[in-house]
């Protein structure tokens, strides 16, 4: 799919049975393209996912989901859940934001994706969002992946801040042996030994790795996986140029603002200079963006 | 220094006072050129730096060398001293590899590198070595360091595979304070706690990190990162695409012959496909490879 | 509570305000006693948790429940809903599991502790079990530690295996602000680099620190924390003379058919055996177990 | 060797064979007891270390090792040569240093022990030290273990911060390959995510998994392996519960204006309150301290 992975092709490795044999790519050489409304994970085009870090207002949602589809965006992400470390934090609009999002999904003609905390949310998020998101906190919870499978509505699921390449395929596992084949990967950086200077360390050694071990489309959030937002379009070029299917990147019309993650979130001018930069090199790729 | 750098440079930071004056960006805004006979790290060129993991025989460097220059490589890279975790392994050639090193460098013109291990090497090494190179195990050998810095020759600091960015950067603070201020910094994956299916995991996060701690030239070694031949390209691909002024990569003529390394070593063919895909990507961002 | 507990009392630390007021031991210096039934976490004596990893059937728990009280555990332990990583291993009996496990504790006259995976299931566990237990997986699953609380049974919350003390405090914070202050923490190892001859790495350091920063009583389970039964029983020994408020144990009557851990299970007379050596340390500290 | 110790004889583990034929237990199942002076590493004794992190002055030094000697100690430490990160730190007195060790050593008649941070110093340094101390740092620096080696002294391998154990004991297999079965093994911590509260993670859990893996002796330093004072005294007896052969203890006249590491340092009072609750434990296990 890129100059370089052609290359790479020679070097095949021998590939032992894999625990996972439903994501295992050994057994299912093609890629899965999850189609989002018009919007295909996996496809020829890296998708970009783009919006504020938590649904503030409708205000603050609207402008920003304008801003970023008139920059290029394909799907429209906000958080209406938040898992946050502390009690004392805003925990997110809960209802009230699905609809808010829901209103900008339609108003820009964006499919939206949002985060699903806890399995009795499902039924309620399934019913305003087109893609479920679980976040890293959730990867290993194993009812909530069950219950989200369940609505039939694809799921992107991010790697566990904690979890190897094996436990997040099984993780995926889970979904596809409950019937749902709508897998999306999202690598978000993991923990490491090292964080004075970065959130995360963004693992991009896990795109064509996972390339190679299974089927399903990848995207990359460089927002949460640097923590900052002077890394992030680095970053995201980084990811776009080993192969990613996608990017998910969050903006807001005053990140110093921001009720969540405003260190890390891009203002919607960064926005636009991101996408014009990642063009060319979509192009080169043979992609487009 | 890319489209994408440009776009971040409407993030400024504001940066504190940082423990290492001398390395520190703040302190010397204007990136430092470390010139190698006519090769220039930190310059508009990204450096390739390739060559075996360890010097085996005259045949086995001399086939290589000529292959890597052939194939547009600057630096020719080689292990005369091998840091081996058991005792009962291939430790190296010793001063006969020396030999061969400056034997290939001759005949093929390019500037080499070889790693320096020991205190009591450093004068030995640096008769036959343009540019010394401290080995991720050493990257806190303090007398060391100030050893080969009394050299006056370039030195190539890799990064400890457990060490902060701050560490690493003091380490590279040992080695101006003792008076030479031709220091190459060299990211070649770091510990963390999945090694299942990678050796390392690769930090491309640092690249454009240090680009705002420090003036210093940053050169990326996905082979030791990665520690897999079928990822190698890809993540060269990716560390060029962040900004990375140079790449080192471990060419073999047979890799699966190799007394070291030879699982992430790519074969001169793939080499030369590697170099072919690098040049439109460095084009693209107003650098040459 | 320990001869070196006492001398440890001459170096007072300065505290910082700490984001977990309810948690903190700065703003509430007295000890937490949690009492289940006649037992109590965080007085004198040492309680120890024992049963299997899992229920599996009558005869397995029964017989293992009559043995582990008495060598002289005090709660039971057992799992009806087991967090499998893979979606194909035995994912525990479910509400039939329950069923045996309150009827085991009757039988005995030891409370019981289980764990609950998901919100949908706080309500059915709670009327089986004495302390709800939150998995390792599960410390960040905030709705679930909310509705946990209301239940106002007394919660274990397991540390999760890659959780800072801070994060886990901050889960208890979840716990304790939602108005139940029954709350004992777990610590079962945590993911480092090194897991080759260990499953996880206990730290014991988290006892006497924890016992600085919270008063919240603290249990140590050294057969998830190790996952090796020949080194169980000296990591238990360990963390009694830490100054750890309890223990937790897997012990199987047959570990070598366990569905379930069974590596890391202790036999019954290898469990016997522990609590024979563990009553003159416990002496010895001026506690009993 | 400890209550506990004969209760886990009774799960005896298949064991594979070893890259380290000389260090393994399997194939040399006594234990090595190393004779340092009147002292013996791995006998019925638990050994204890004790002194400043780094010689500052004759009075510093002397006024300190006639208290650990009068509160039980039976080797004396102290740091000549400081690896420090930064190249502004306080580095050690050098030969200065080793000469007032030799002389403290001689006035109180207790072996000394002391860190050769580089190859070039091993011949002085042996000439001073009884044993020779290779610091976490330089763990994997080869050609120092060696040359440490060849001296014949014997030698305590401090555990890389980011080593495995299997990398730990194939270090010691270089130096057991030399030909100097004198190794002391020692514990001092590993580096994990979380270093907010501790400056490392000291990893009990080593300590039986050692016994299991090898026939050396294993000596814990919960002064590094912690880096706080109000710790140490805890997991020193932690330490010992689980089978430690000796400890390491960082002690300072006045540790608030120690040059080195006074964070970690105990009080001569503090050290001597240490002891005295050592000695019961240590009876109770059949040892004596």
């Amino acid at each position: 799919m890129s100059l370089v992975a052609s290359a790479d092709v020679t070097t095949p490795r021998p590939q032992g049975a894999r625990p996972y044999p439903l994501a295992s790519r050994a057994e299912h050489p093609e890629d899965t393209v999850v189609q989002v409304g018009g919007v295909a994970f996996g496809g020829q085009r890296v998708v970009v996912i783009a919006g504020p870090c938590a649904v503030e207002s409708r205000e603050q949602l609207m402008e920003t989901a304008e801003a970023v589809r008139a920059a290029g965006a394909t799907v429209l992400r906000g958080g209406a859940y938040k898992p946050r470390t502390s009690p004392y934090d805003f925990q997110g609009l809960g209802e009230e934001g699905l609809e808010l999002l829901a209103e900008a999904g339609a108003r820009t003609g964006l499919p939206v994706i949002t985060e699903v905390m806890d399995s009795e949310d499902v039924g309620l998020v399934a019913r305003y969002a087109d893609v479920l998101q679980i976040g890293s906190r959730n990867m290993s919870a194993f009812r909530l992946l069950r219950r989200a499978a369940d609505t039939g509505k694809p799921i992107m699921l991010k790697r566990g801040f904690q979890a190897t390449i094996r436990e997040w395929l099984l993780s995926a596992e889970h979904i596809l042996a409950q019937g749902n084949p709508r897998v999306i990967l999202c690598e978000r950086g993991i923990r490491t030994y090292d964080s004075e200077y970065t959130r995360n360390t963004l693992d991009l050694n896990a795109v064509p790795l996972l390339a190679r071990e299974t089927h399903l489309p990848v995207v990359v959030d460089p927002s949460h996986g640097t923590g900052r937002s002077d890394l992030v379009a680095t970053m995201a070029f980084g990811a776009v140029a080993v192969g990613a299917d996608g990017l998910m990147i969050e903006v807001h019309r005053q990140p110093g603002e921001a009720l969540c993650d405003g260190k890390q979130s891009l203002s919607t001018g960064e926005f636009g200079a991101l996408m014009a930069g990642l063009r060319p090199l979509a192009a080169l790729l043979g992609r487009e963006v």
